[in-house]
């Protein structure tokens, strides 16, 4: 079928060639002419605006929108549903938070717009793999978009979940219980690491993948990660956290739910950006005001003052 | 080759299944005689005790224990080579403790007996698919071992990890990702439970397993037990533990790493076998205390005092 897609970054192109090797007609638009480019080469057809790209569908129009979430989702959906109508569908592909997607979907219902929420999972590796695809939103619309979310999904890949947001809200989860078992790997590889024994840690993956109760994508991804850089020597332990994660802690408040671990694992990685610890260093502090118990000083340095967060 | 075989329980007997399927001798021992009944069928050959299976191998022998950790193995070990000699070898299989198992073979080694521990993973799945398996101690025994091994593993699932206790050190840390990957995931289900959105979860398992980040055996288990019971209505939550997640607590305590996932998940566990928290009854006397927040009082029950424990 034909679709239009919006946003041609790493996602979104090679969506769009997953679409295209599958047969679909693909009008593209990006602000960016250089990533147009990559993808006409494998025949999408180039729209030099959204107005541009809609004129270039027929009703009832699809438009996939592939950008960062927040501010940029909201402008652009906001600007293609200008150039769509009645009957027309917009899908946010981006980790949008499942209530703006809620409070989208009710504005563009006015105007008798559907927009269909789908969480994507997956990352690099769903060119070959397919993305994995969990959609919400107005069934009729579902159903009408459906050979989209085959093409896109590996087989059996793709569900629709419910009611407008619940594609998001399942994403939003699926990342949270991602930082959860991130962490859990990650002290169980440290107490590997520090132990007496000389341990082979992209081999212990390996094969803990043969058969084992831990067995797992991430267990597969940390193999690699291990080969590339057996110590890890060639990183810094700065984790960085685009969302997702945060949301689950804010659900886990707003339903009264003791996500103690996934909430750990958010925390962890604000950890991990500080270059020193302000807590750590009232710990420090008190410890020495009751027992005498000795500070370790910091030595001089003639520097600007830290921030306490890591560059 | 032929083999021992202490401990038929349902690991054992499996184990036993699997060796006679691979076309290995084995010679079974349990103190339970329809234990041994249930392998016999299958062509184990029975001895009446460990002193009659000592004699029914030949030197060099080997005798794979599988009992439970702690004094149980402590005692069969120390039966089992008390009818070896000069380089017979043992295999620990269950969960011991590490530093039990270093002790114990130093204490072996003395008689030139090897003790090898493998930690085996796979739980009852472990017949068809096969036991992963982490081995430590006397390079040379393992070697000697090893189509022992290569017969319970599925295909390249077996390791030697290095010298006396790396097996079960690496076997404890597995467990103790367990754990946590348990956790994390038990979090994410009770926010889909409680979502505003009505989920199928045994559904979304599935989902997520078509290409998702989160993929991984533990949840392919989760599947089938929403399949099996989709809210959870017949179990209660009240979770045991045994032991491997104490351990890679006190590990980290000793080795001074951040493991607070993995403690949390252990910490999880003992929280759900208690009927009534004190912990959470002195934070309501004291809120009440400071700020005269209600409490919700104790209703008049005429049986017997909890002790917080749940039964």
């Amino acid at each position: 079928m034909r679709i239009g897609f919006v946003g041609l970054g790493k996602m979104g192109a090679n969506m769009v060639t997953r679409l295209r090797r599958g047969g679909h007609d693909v009008v593209v638009y990006d602000t960016d002419p250089k990533a147009i480019k990559t993808v006409t080469a494998l025949g999408a057809i180039a729209a030099k605006s959204t107005v541009d790209l809609a004129g270039k569908l027929r009703a009832p129009r699809i438009v996939w929108v592939m950008v960062p979430s927040g501010k940029i989702t909201e402008a652009v959906i906001h600007d293609v549903a200008k150039h769509l109508s009645k009957g027309d569908t917009i899908i946010d592909g981006g980790n949008s938070n499942y209530h703006d997607t809620k409070r989208r979907a009710a504005e563009l219902e006015a105007r008798e717009i559907a927009l269909l929420d789908s969480g994507t999972s997956g990352g690099v590796w769903g060119l070959e793999n397919g993305y994995c695809m969990m959609i919400g939103g107005n069934k009729k619309a579902y159903q009408k978009a459906e050979p989209i979310f085959k093409t896109l999904a590996p087989a059996d890949g793709y569900r629709y979940c419910g009611e407008s947001g619940a594609g998001h809200y399942v994403k939003m989860i699926h990342n949270g219980i991602e930082y959860g078992l991130m962490q859990a790997y990650a002290e169980g590889f440290e107490l590997l690491e520090s132990s007496e024994y000389t341990l082979d840690l992209a081999d212990i993956c390996h094969l803990w993948n043969q058969g084992s109760v831990v067995r797992s994508w991430l267990l597969e991804l940390s193999e690699r990660a291990f080969k590339a850089d057996p110590n890890l020597e060639k990183i810094t332990g700065y984790v960085a956290d685009s969302g997702e994660g945060r949301w689950t802690v804010r659900e886990a408040m707003d339903k009264d739910v003791p996500a103690v671990a996934l909430t750990y694992a958010l925390m962890a990685r604000f950890r991990s950006r500080q270059e020193e610890s302000f807590s750590a260093k009232v710990l420090a502090a008190l410890r020495n005001q009751f027992g005498g118990h000795a500070v370790k000083e910091r030595e001089p340095d003639t520097s600007k003052p830290t921030k306490g967060k890591r560059k």
